[in-house]
């Protein structure tokens, strides 16, 4: 064992705050991180604040973040795709249970012993995992990635959550060149939504619900923006799209959306939000549409997105800050008040 | 032009009542039928009461019947797939625009040019079209299916609709040996989804709120029954499912549905409820999963049912009723009083 540095949570209502945690020592597996870069994702807050509790409660201190990327310091004696000095990141699962047949799959995410980054039981030293508010994490390799070297870290620590939750779902859902797709919500997952649909070829369009977002959604990619509120100009769209990925975890008509499917379209839902939404059935079987959902991703679509990302030149975009701004920063990522991504520099932990 | 007995509806509040009404003389392309059963579809009794008016307003006097099975009296002289004396059998369609790339890949159900059997406009001879409660019709050949000559009639006319729309479905989401597969409500169209889902492979469950119609689910093919009431016969099934076809159109619980499904797996919709279904997202998220809505099916496929009806002799299970008795089969199918369909014995029609 050995301490790192580390921002937690002492409750549910308690602002994060510096603190040191226990680290286990690298078994022959795992890989040790210095941590440079960690993503501030909402369910980071949402974990914090205990709003999930109906699916998992929340065990204090919580030490969140699983949008990781840094640098390896050490690797146990059986690690065979790490170095010290290599680049390595981190999401949102260190382990699972990998004799099931969705891990076999490379599909980690649908594992029922999958072991989430934070606030999932921790079978090594007990208690619950700490995340990436930490200057430091150690990790069985399988669940370590590799980081291509020409990327600018702040802004790849968040394709680590943000961008392999869009990414999967456009894999999966087939979004090539010819198919129109559209990207409803311009935030942390929308914006990589819209850059990963661009780069695989699609015709894209954002659904925003802020004209001033227009412009952006361009700037990152759409070819075209809509503002959503526009009953005209969604009326435009209607029946046109092969799949619609919605981001909004907000209260919204999913209905709208359904309509604007072509027949056997898809709309896929990578936002929750908190309360059920109203479905109309007649939407769905006059066009033989679907709504789905997704999750996060496997490690190998993860790696893939990577090598994906490294070779267009995809990052996020990032406002990067010192973790000692993570309290501010939960405040304005509930008023959107960020493009479109807080990536915490863990350098600032070690000066603190 | 001549003349046709038949039953129709001169307001939304008028009972059905016999009537004479104008049929076309046959075109090169056409084929004259003399119907001889004819099923009563719920789709009948919204249409005639006027309770889809937000869709598409009911135009009086009205002619329903869309599950239609007769004798060929006569061709027009281009007709080269029926002569007279041959079985033949209309569903929900009878034209289209042809033309459309849904048309061109036997899609015609998503035609934006389709012709219902009724209550739409009818080009030929203007005013809409008139359905299957009547002693003849006169459709274009494109339209009219083949029926094997192994099968009880009066059971095949529910197959044009009850029967098309449980088995689209079924192929479209891939049904086969060795799938898991739900029937929710077992009626005139969950009873052919079990005996489909069964002749197909399937190991089927019937979901029903009928502790009543357990076992009539199992003499229809069913492996398993479930009472969806009782919770923890749903619970032994939770993610499990690779589909589910849901053919209720009262008001109830798709979350629960949902929580059946394995990873991937899909509910669909053939029954519409009034009004919006309430949807949590976390149940799609976390699995991958879909809810999915499917109409009736195009011309192919219907035939294609039909054909594989005649090879593992397949029926609807009906109450035939003379036509006399209509008014009072509606009330009986609004209260679930028939096992599964009712079929119209257009004999009766002539005897008036």
């Amino acid at each position: 064992m050995f301490h790192a540095k580390a921002y937690s949570a002492a409750s549910a209502t308690a602002p994060l705050a510096p603190t040191t945690i226990a680290r286990r020592e690298p078994t022959p597996h795992d890989v040790q991180l210095e941590i440079l870069f960690c993503g501030i994702c909402h369910s980071d807050l949402h974990t914090v604040r205990n709003e999930w509790s109906s699916l998992m409660s929340t065990v204090y201190p919580c030490v969140p973040g699983h949008e990781i990327v840094g640098r390896v310091t050490r690797v146990g004696s059986a690690v065979t795709k790490f170095a010290p000095g290599d680049l390595a990141a981190v999401g949102c699962l260190v382990d699972s249970d990998r004799t099931c047949p969705e891990c076999k799959a490379g599909f980690e995410q649908f594992c029922p012993g999958q072991v989430l980054t934070y606030n999932a039981p921790d079978k090594h030293l007990g208690g619950v995992t700490y995340g990436g508010y930490s200057d430091g994490i150690v990790v069985d390799e399988r669940f370590v990635l590799r980081v291509p070297s020409n990327l600018d870290l702040a802004g790849v620590a968040p394709l680590l959550c943000a961008g392999i939750t869009t990414w999967s779902p456009l894999r999966h859902w087939g979004v090539t060149k010819g198919k129109k797709v559209g990207v409803v919500g311009i935030g942390g997952l929308g914006h990589m939504g819209v850059k990963f649909a661009r780069a695989l070829g699609a015709h894209v369009v954002a659904f925003t619900t802020s004209p001033s977002k227009k412009e952006d959604a361009l700037r990152l990619g759409a070819h075209e923006a809509v503002v959503s509120r526009n009953a005209d100009e969604m009326r435009k769209h209607a029946a046109s799209f092969d799949f619609i990925l919605d981001t909004v975890s907000a209260e919204h008509d999913l209905n709208a959306y359904v309509q604007l499917l072509r027949r056997d379209g898809t709309l896929t839902l990578v936002g929750a939000p908190e309360r059920p939404s109203a479905l109309a059935a007649f939407g769905l079987i006059l066009g033989r549409r679907s709504i789905s959902g997704s999750p996060i991703g496997g490690i190998p679509e993860t790696q893939e997105m990577l090598d994906f990302c490294g070779k267009h030149g995809i990052t996020a975009d990032v406002e990067v800050i010192p973790v000692q701004k993570v309290n501010e920063a939960y405040e304005r990522m509930l008023r959107s008040d960020v493009k479109y991504r807080f990536s915490i520099d863990m350098a600032s932990l070690k000066a603190a």
